[in-house]
């Protein structure tokens, strides 16, 4: 007998008939011996209607107080769901985040989970009961309402599991788990049957949206099995978990990209200690997070120095480097907010050289300019002008080799 | 320097506009220098949206899970008012009933309040803030979310008002205060502008359904007194208080009626000890509530039982008493759905005889035939055919005074 959380997103209780599909298959479970803990989302859609009705009255809300009004909305999902569970002669009792209780730290909309006491869980779960937590949501240590951020259910998820010391977390959503790439523009795209921690987070910080960056870190340092896998379906998923030999096998396990960027070039800064920080500095603190930086050196002491944003903060991060281009006498100041980035990721290239080679030969080949490359010891990022995007993700997606075998068996040639 | 607790109903808060609107009033009487403490129901329709959601589920879904999802509608009004009482420079924080802490016992979806602690409600308003508590829901010892039952947030209220020692609970609706009858069926209606907390509970028993019976209650047993008046303009409402001279003087403050109301009739019952508890017991083991009995014995020691019930539990009553009747030897039953209860309610009745047969005479005089009569110390009921009920409320509102002079100073004849 296992003991299982399983996690359900907004499209899988988007309504009264989908709660009550997610309560057959939680029965099922149960049915079968395994021990259940629910955490679930708040129905598909509810958290932007409660954000839009907050917006009617302030476009920025008080924290404290959104916290509080999108709480609600899981909720609501929990007290469903433990109808349909009684319905199935099934008892089941719903925990919110004061309940359970998820304790956080004060930082509204973006809380990290500090603790989960599970005397109150294990007590439902002796008592032959199902739990039903409440995602997303947690609460202080003066007992005001606190919430994770977007995608906080799955953290949620899998704090919950590694509390318990679950045997597994699993993750329903509306995809039947992660692909290679976003079949929405590669056909070939294939489900992946185990990647690890390390390759999700990359897969997920990229552009794959299927899984909550912290809810990997979280996974992955205390070891927690997550598997991803749809909710409409039996299908197995994709098995998230510790690195293993056989996928040091595979050289490329996905292609990611996003089209979230815009780049900006400040040429002819005077090479000085501390020119960085003075161009850094004032975009920090402007809340906009750089991604990739690349200097350049030219001659006489003068730098060239390139770097992306999101293009969501494009029009501000130039304004802010145009003023301190004047300040610091750099030369003059280039943007330009029609890139993409494609990546490549995968655990096999820390022991295969070459890959990044074998990248830009590819993009190379299809024509495709690079416009800068930014590497870490498991991916390699190439921003590229955003029309090729389409193009760069198909091409590497067949070199490497991800649109024939199946996944977790594909040798990287 | 007062200290307000106010109290808004659905309507009053029915959207985002409303609740901008009454954010305007709160934080007016703040800037007049009185300390405010809010209490907020849901918004109009959502609470019935939510038991519709739990119906499509279980048509009597598990009460502990039915209040948690009903708890949400005030949790959405009390921040999204919070986060209006910010827009306009007022520190504001939302009070959930386990934040408080409303008290109460576990008896779910209709909780009785125990205790209410005042220290965070007070802390909020040492630190200048607007506290605004979530009406209608509690927390047991266990700490399960309770609710009320409907209207509860009246009693939340009231007993928010008596735990922090208020000067004056401020209850805003949809209509302008109590009216010595319904406006709807008699024009020459008037608002009273005081009236004690009996005639206020026989009032609202009776349907004229301003305000909830148990908040009326709590008022009278501390002391506290209410101002019920429209959030839709600043005319002054009624004050319901104690009982004082001037109201004496009055021998009937409003007339009320009933069309929710069966009749049934038992005849030749055998008129021996047990019999009334023979009858009685299945239709109260059935959840039915009897109001009025009446019992007239014939010779040879038989008797008739007449009785009335809520006229949506008729049907059942009626099988019910016919079992009984063929048990006991009684000779038929009858029953008259189609009957209403026309009552007179004043204080004044105490130390003035001959109310009642005024009451008789005015029916009589306008051809209305009395079926059943019941009396107690500051109300007479009369049950008639159920078409004679407007023309007995305005016959019994014109004899009565009630139609000319201002409420409060109009002597009974």
């Amino acid at each position: 007998m296992a003991l299982i959380v399983q996690k359900y997103g907004g499209t899988s209780v988007a309504d009264t008939e989908r709660i009550e599909r997610v309560a057959d298959r939680v029965t099922e479970r149960r049915r079968q011996g395994d021990d259940v803990v629910v955490v679930l989302s708040a129905m598909a859609g509810e958290t932007n209607r409660l954000i839009a009705l907050a917006q009617e009255i302030l476009p920025h809300p008080p924290a404290r107080e959104l916290d509080v009004l999108l709480a609600t909305g899981e909720q609501v999902t929990v007290s469903l769901f433990a109808m349909a569970a009684e319905k199935r002669g099934f008892k089941a009792v719903s925990f919110l985040g004061h309940q359970v209780p998820i304790r956080t730290d004060a930082a509204h909309g973006r809380a990290r989970i500090q603790e989960i006491p599970t005397q109150a869980l294990r007590s439902a779960l002796e008592a032959g009961a199902i739990p039903v937590v409440a995602g997303f949501q947690g609460v202080t240590a003066a007992g005001d309402i606190t919430t994770l951020g977007r995608g906080g259910s799955d953290t949620t998820a899998v704090a919950v599991a590694v509390a318990l010391g679950a045997d597994l977390c699993e993750i329903y959503t509306d995809v039947e788990g992660v692909y290679t790439t976003d079949p929405g523009i590669c056909p070939q795209a294939r489900k992946i049957a185990r990647i690890s921690y390390e390759e999700m987070m990359e897969m997920a910080s990229l552009g794959a949206k299927v899984l909550e960056i912290r809810s990997v870190e979280f996974a992955m340092r205390y070891g927690m099995p997550i598997h991803v896998r749809s909710s409409f379906n039996d299908h197995p998923g994709t098995l998230v978990v510790r690195e293993d030999e056989s996928m040091e096998q595979v050289l490329v396990s996905g292609v990611t990209y996003s089209r979230n960027e815009a780049r900006i070039t400040v040429t002819k800064v005077p090479d000085q200690p501390g020119i960085a920080a003075r161009i850094f500095t004032p975009i920090s603190e402007a809340n906009i997070v750089v991604d990739m930086i690349i200097q350049n050196t030219r001659a006489g002491d003068l730098t060239d120095m390139t770097f992306t944003v999101p293009r969501t903060d494009y029009d501000q991060a130039m304004e802010i480097v145009r003023r301190v281009a004047d300040e610091i006498g750099a030369e003059s100041v280039a943007g330009d907010p029609g890139i993409a980035k494609v990546s490549i990721v995968g655990v096999g290239m820390r022991s295969h050289s070459g890959v990044a080679s074998r990248m830009f030969d590819t993009l190379a080949r299809h024509g495709i300019n690079i416009l800068m490359i930014s590497t870490s010891e498991i991916k390699i990022s190439c921003v590229i002008d955003e029309k090729y995007t389409e193009l760069a993700v198909r091409a590497l997606h067949e070199h490497f080799g991800l649109d024939a075998a199946p996944a977790g068996a594909a040798p990287g040639t």
